[in-house]
């Protein structure tokens, strides 16, 4: 039991972010009383593996819960939001983006945790930044104190500092794992092996955290190394995309540096 | 002692690699008999730091070694072998991009670590993969076997396949942090705070190597969210630079993902 009178929570939505959190719930003591999803499949999976039931139709929902967790889609909030029965709960949803959820009911707020998040991947849920925001100081506070019981980074943030993380988050995250999708196909493609660079990828993210990712800049382009760019360049001769990206990089990194030198 | 008949090093060059690599040897009860660096201080410097002595003048480097270790710049690659007396020992340099090592000696060779690399920065170099090409068979398993005494992934390649595993890298590695430093500065202009983003920077790292970058890939892009894209390069309006970066990677993303589902 929690001292935020968040005791009992539905979790709407039966995706990566839905499971995770489900989970993270589970790790903390929180009772899911239910979980919601529309595919009979999916909902009967994450409710199983979170050890409690599950429903398919949005009229037949839980109305007995302290608090509703809508980890949907930005789209998908909107309307759930509009086809839920009249609920006493708070209802949050996970989205950096979307404003708060508008329905049949009072207490309306935002629980977004700054993760990437898969399904099947555990991670360190105690080190997860989570932005809350709700529609009176009565429920931030509660909902404040329910989330200091998943990690101990809760951060009362409105929707444009939320969006703004979550701007240099896709910059952080979604871009650099493309990068390293790219990488693998550059050398699978020749029959190389990708596995070799797992060192470098956690080296350099371990320095741009023990660091500062300024301060840490190596390669051709912060060396001005125009030998090896061109080299790059022609290697990726079947590739004009990625010749584009490392054209687009190459420039930025010269122009960063030449600012800050000046 | 190794077997290798390589037991007296002399290390050129006084930058990132030249002293990590130096710190590798020591580490690894290698005997390090010189340092050699045009600029007195720095030479001195990491001559110092290995418990060695060092020269500043090529003309005055010492002649007995079993191998010369030229980390320095491609470009000074090539004139400092030029100036190098006549030696008996294995010369090789560290570069990716290099032809082998071409004076007044005849075993040449190469021996690229494939990691990023900061002087003051330690790190596991066990695991760091060490590309490496001479111009004998005999030369090839002397510094196989050295090599091995620095790490447990020793590969032999060309030059070709060494420079791809560079191009590999600079994505990998290089773009990489630079998307970090730009996420931190998005961040830093509005005031709020770059460090929220070091668990994902890190889980983002992990979910790569310990499954398949392409399979974990998240965010707008591959959601097809065109309604946060465009919150995005609004928010993003003073940074045309950053704009057009955005919308480099979020057009990559889909036609990668688009491709793959065909």
């Amino acid at each position: 039991m929690s001292e935020t009178g968040i005791h009992r929570v539905v979790i709407a939505g039966t995706g990566n972010v839905a499971s995770r959190l489900g989970h993270a719930f589970k790790a903390a003591s929180i009772q899911i009383i239910e979980v919601y999803g529309r595919n009979t499949a999916k909902a009967k999976a994450l409710a199983t593996s979170l050890g409690t039931s599950y429903v398919t139709e949005i009229s037949a929902i839980n109305v007995e819960a302290d608090l509703y967790v809508l980890a949907v889609s930005d789209d998908a909030i909107a309307i759930l939001s509009q086809m839920l029965p009249p609920l006493h709960g708070l209802v949050v949803h996970t989205s950096a983006s979307a404003p708060l959820p508008v329905g049949s009911f009072s207490h309306t707020g935002v629980l977004y945790p700054l993760q990437t998040m898969l399904s099947h991947r555990n991670i360190e849920f105690s080190e997860v930044p989570l932005f809350i925001e709700t529609n009176s100081d009565e429920q931030t506070k509660r909902l404040c104190s329910f989330a200091g019981q998943l990690s101990a980074k809760v951060i009362v943030a409105d929707q444009l500092t939320r969006m703004r993380y979550h701007l240099a988050a896709v910059f952080a995250s979604n871009f650099t794992n493309h990068l390293y999708s790219i990488a693998f196909e550059l050398l699978a493609v020749n029959g190389l092996t990708p596995e070799l660079l797992h060192p470098l990828i956690l080296e350099t993210a371990l320095k741009a955290v023990e660091g500062n990712p300024e301060d840490s800049q190596t390669g051709p382009a912060i060396r001005g190394d125009v030998k090896t760019i061109k080299t790059h360049l022609d290697l990726l001769d079947k590739r004009p995309d990625y010749q584009q990206l490392y054209e687009n990089f190459t420039g930025l990194i010269k122009n960063y540096y030449s600012k800050r030198n000046e």
